[in-house]
Parts: C-alpha cells; structure tokens; sequence
C-alpha cells in the first residue's frame, strides 16, 4: 500500500486531464438532486465539460449512449428517479462509460441504503463518492448517520472504504477534512480545502459530478478520482481565501475553476 | 395584547438561539420547492443547522424520527408531494417535533387553497409562516392573490392572522415591509428589511426554512418566529446597503447569516 | 427581407417595454426545468416581471388564467410534466395570452425531439426560442446536437429559422454568438453578448422566461423577442466584463439587469 501526499508540485496529472477536458468538452450526464442541479452544472461548465441532466426513463438510455460519463447522485430519491438511474446506470456499464455513483444520505433511512445496495449491485459504478458517514453505512458499519451531512471523520472510514473497494471493485472516495481515495490496495490522500467548504450545500455532490469528467478522460480511475479531490480542495481552499462566508464562497469557487491553469 | 417593536439592543434572544442552533446544529428536514431548495440549504447552512431535503413517502417518516424540525413548503405542488408532506407533518407531530408550514400561493389556484386547508387539518402546523395575501386567503378572505407574490401590505393582513391564529393555535408570521408575528393575543413587530429582498426570489421561503430551526431550539414558538424573522431582516437589510442589486444580495445575504455573531 | 444591427442607440423600444415591464411586473407562468428555476425566477424579479412556477396539473389551468404570458421549457422532461405543460399551453392559446416554448436539448433524444414536434402542434407557440442545434433539429435538419450545449453556429440555423417560423407560424428567437430573431421574413440580429456567458447554466433559459416577460407587454413579438435578446446580451456583455468567472458573472448578470434603466 502507497500513501501518498497530493502536493503543488505533484499537481501535473490534474493540470493533464484539465487540459484534455478543455479540449474534449465530455458530455456528462447526471441524474442528481433537485438540491445541487444547477451548481454541479456550473462546477462542470466551469471545469470545461459538458452538463446534461435528464431523468426520464423514455430517454436516460438514449442520453447515455452519448454521454462520456454517468454520475448517479440520490440526494433526493424517489420511486420513478431510482428506475432511470438503474436503466441508466446498465446502459453505461454496456457502453463501457465510467459510472460515478454519490450515495447522499446512505444510512440515513433504509429507503437510502437499500436504493444504495441496489444501484452498486445493478449497475455496478466504477467509483463511489461520499462522506465518511455514507461509505461507513455502504460497508455496513453501524455507524449513526445524520440527515445527509458527515459524523464521521473521513480517516475513521478509511480502512471501510478500502474493504468496500475490494467488495465492489470499485474506486472510493472519501471526502471530509482529508480526502481518501483508494482502490482497495493504493491510497491517495488529498489535503486541500477549507473549514467553510461544508457550509455550502451541494459542493459534494460537485466533487461527483467533476469526478464524472475527470473519469471521462482519464482510464485510470484512482487518478481521475483524485484529480477531482484535488481540484476540488485545492480550489475551495483558494476560493475560501478571498470569501467572507459561503454565499461568497460558492461564487468564488467556480471561478477558482474556471481560472484554475491560470493559477500554477 | 402587547405591541413590541424589536431595536438593535433586543437581539439578546435571537443571539441565545443562535448559539444554541450552532452547538447542536439541528436537522431540519425540508419537504419544499424545486425553486428555493438550493438557498434554504445554504441558509439553514449559514445558520449552523443542518438542512436535509427529503420527499419520499418511502422515507419521510424515517428521515422525520430524526429531525428536529420540519419545514412544509408548498411552493411547487403535485399530488405525491403533497402525500409526503401529510406523511412527515403527521410523523412529525406524533413526534412532537416543531412543524412549519410555508403555504406559497395560497388563493391564487384553487388547488392551492385546497391542500393548505388539508394540510392545516390534518398537520396542525405549530408555525404558519406567509405573505400578507397568503395569510389573508387561509383566513377565508376574499383577497385576490398575484402569483405567489404579496399583493397585501401585512399590516392588513394582522388582524386575519390573529383570528387564524387563534383558530388553528398556530404562531402566524407574516413577512412583509413590517413582519408580524402572533400567537393570537401578542404582536411582535419586526422592522427590520429592504425593499430589494422581494426581488430575490424564495427569501420568503428562507425564513420559513430558518423558522425551522428557532423552532428546534425555543419552545417559545413565538418567540422563535420572531428570532427567525428578525436574522431575516436585519441580514438582508445590512447585506442590501453592501450590494448592488438581487444578484449580489443573495450572496451578502448568506455571508451576512454565516458572521452575524460578529455584527453585535 | 430586412436584416437589422441593434446598436446601443437602438435601444429606445427595449426601454419602453422594459417601462412597461416594471410598471405592470406582469405575471409570467414558467413550466420549466429543475436545473433554472431558480435562475430564472431570480432573472423575472430583477427585470420587474413577477415569476410563478407551477406544474401540477390540478391547477396550471387556473395560473394561467391570472398569467401574462406562459413560457414552456423542456429542459427536464418527464410524463407528467408534458402533460401539464399541454394542459396548460391550450389554455394560454384559448385565452390569448403569449406561448414561449423553449426546446431544450430537442435532437438531443428521441424523447425531446417528439415532444418538441407535440408541444409545437398542440399549443402553437408564439415564440420558439433556443440554440442554433436547437432550432435546427425543430427544423428537421440532420444536425448532430451534443447534450442540450449548441453545436451548431446561430448563423447556419437562420435560414432553418425562418423556414420553421413560416412553417410554424412563431417567431423563432435563436441565440448563439450572434443572435437571430426571425418571423420568417424580417430577421433581426443583436450582437452583444459575452463568451463566458455560455459559461452559466441556464442563461439561454432566462432568455426564455425574459421573453415571456417582453411578450406579455408588447403585441408585436417579433420586437419583443428582440428586446428580450437584447438585454440579455447588452446585460450578459457588461456584466462579463466586471466579472472573473461565471460564478460572479451569474451574479453581475442579475444586478445589471436589475439596474440596466440606470445605464442609457
């Protein structure tokens, strides 16, 4: 097992990937929460890619099919959202497009953590991106969680997420004051970031969409996970500088975003 | 009936509830409109409560066992929204946890009308939180409602308020150039305010979303609206005089809630 | 056919509506989609309009009813919302009242192309407003449109534009670079605008809603959707220029507007 240390310096495969991105514009398609809708495509658009939100089952297979990631987020779950993503989500896996899986709330009510179950069952995602709290409560840990913010320290859910990634084959990421990020054997940690980053809803469920466009260029996934954390951190924490509270925050961050090659 | 008109020197119960909401940051769970999900969270965040927004019949009841407050908003209705909200409101007073009704709208559809009256009946709501017009029209007035913006000054709505007040033993607050907020018998008059803060949108919706978490800490709900509305305008009035127009004071507004510690 | 370059000394009709607009603050009905609603709703408000969202099909016959105008935006279709949306765009044609059909991502799936062809037969809409892909795939062209972003140069989709508006009947409003505003004879063009602007989601869907808003106090559509696109791109162009990024052009965007009176 590596441990690594994201560093300025060691920033050149994000700033790699960011560039492919600019270039690529990838389609991502997320099926997410009524909450964060419209900030996730901001985040995207700011990094470069290319949002689109659609949720019916008439159409999730046909958006999907040009889609270059899915991102499945059930921050606001119901009944007819849970069948477009499980449609959706088979789709990509026959595509062979990376599916971003943020399981908000797992834990929280067992309609969460049974929908959580189903969907990395059924549709199998490539990487799960969550809250101490919410990949605890995936690894069956007992862990109490409350509403859809973290108790956990993300540290403490370390060594579940790794369990978890054997379990599921896929990457996890653990965001809180650090970020893990580990396939079940390597472990990246990210240290970026600012106090007042959870103070603004939806900058989560971004860190999952922008892993979504990250996952679109690059096939190694553990990278592209942690490019996302980083970006996420290392912009936040900037962004945080310059930002006398959250409503300013959520500004300055997307534009942190949008500027960032302009930062190194 | 007392009259008070809240000054600067009064605020020392609104900043003993604010500290309280930032030692225990409690869950205040939103069953609210697709228009405003977005800043309630962010100002519930800046608050110090934690915001969750869940409107599953499959899992609002569960999510309600948890919460310390719910928020019923019936901004953007259809008809599964509505059985969520009867749902929680009912849990959540088999709970006897605070239930904060928010009825946007109320007069302008007949479908409107029809499930505010439901959802007065069947969810005894602790707190009607509304605009003049939407006030007026619970109380069976025939005044004609715009749209889900006031046509009502408050002041003319004060005295239906106090007569649904004492018919459905509720706490009415009415936001408006002066907000009032009654019980029935006492009046607390709030002065605070702005004329720009109509002109961003579901600031209304914010405050019966803050409401929420007064109303999780004080059991003096009168007193808890009050402290509500009071943070609601002296935030949005000292984020308006910093910005320059709607746009700006959105994000003021959440900065100005995140320090308001540091103001007095 | 006429081909007219909007100049700053050509905003004389704009301000008379923009007048009109902030005298009457008509009522503008949004079926939309989840990503925008609050950005629009914020856009109305700053412009002087009086936004109202609703969707159930309970009651968009009644709120159209007290409505100026009705925008229709596909950007999150789903059955029940198509519904309403027909429900409630037969009732604006029976009452005279202007139809504004935004086409979101329409060639983008099956889904959006076929309910666009619906929703343009059964409430004959008014106005079209939407990108060059957009208006293309209306106009049964070829083009491969990518997501719900333009792949298309406005300028190739004019000719496409005015075929449809003679087809259709509507004013067709196509945005892009420059933007085209045709009645299928007449075409005028605004060229102001900013490339961070497609930077910010959902611009094009304020667009659509400020339409509304022009429509409802201006007979002569094709000039009303000329007003609307230009205060768009007028608003968009000097708000870029204060702005580092989108985050805090979304901002800049909504005082402009607010103030724009303030800027001849």
């Amino acid at each position: 097992m590596t441990c690594k240390i994201i560093s300025i310096k060691e920033l050149r495969p994000l700033l790699n990937d960011l560039k492919l991105i600019r270039e690529k514009s990838p389609l991502v398609h997320n099926i997410t929460n009524y909450v964060v809708m419209n900030n996730t495509a901001n985040g995207l658009l700011a990094l470069g890619a290319s949002p689109v939100m659609a949720h019916a089952p008439e159409e999730v297979e046909e958006m999907v099919a040009i889609a270059s990631a899915l991102v499945i987020n059930m921050g606001t779950l119901s009944k007819h959202w849970v069948e477009a993503m499980l449609k959706a989500g088979k789709k990509a896996k026959e595509r062979g497009i990376p599916v971003i899986f943020d399981p908000v709330g797992a834990g929280a009510t067992s309609y969460r953590s049974q929908t959580a179950t189903i969907i990395i069952n059924e549709c199998k995602p490539d990487i799960i991106r969550g809250n101490g709290s919410e990949i605890m409560s995936l690894a069956k840990s007992n862990i109490a969680t409350k509403g859809v913010d973290s108790t956990a320290n993300s540290e403490s859910a370390l060594e579940m997420g790794k369990d978890l990634a054997q379990k599921t084959g896929a990457v996890i990421s653990i965001s809180g004051q650090e970020d893990f990020i580990t396939d079940g054997k390597n472990v990246n940690t990210v240290k970026f970031g600012s106090p007042m980053m959870p103070k603004v809803t939806g900058l989560g469920c971004t860190a999952s969409a922008i892993t979504g466009a990250f996952a679109a260029v690059n096939k190694n996934l553990l990278e592209a996970a942690t490019n996302a954390m980083t970006i996420m951190g290392f912009a936040g924490e900037i962004a945080a500088k310059k930002s006398d509270g959250p409503g300013s925050l959520q500004i300055n961050f997307l534009d942190t975003i949008f500027n960032f090659h302009k930062l190194i």
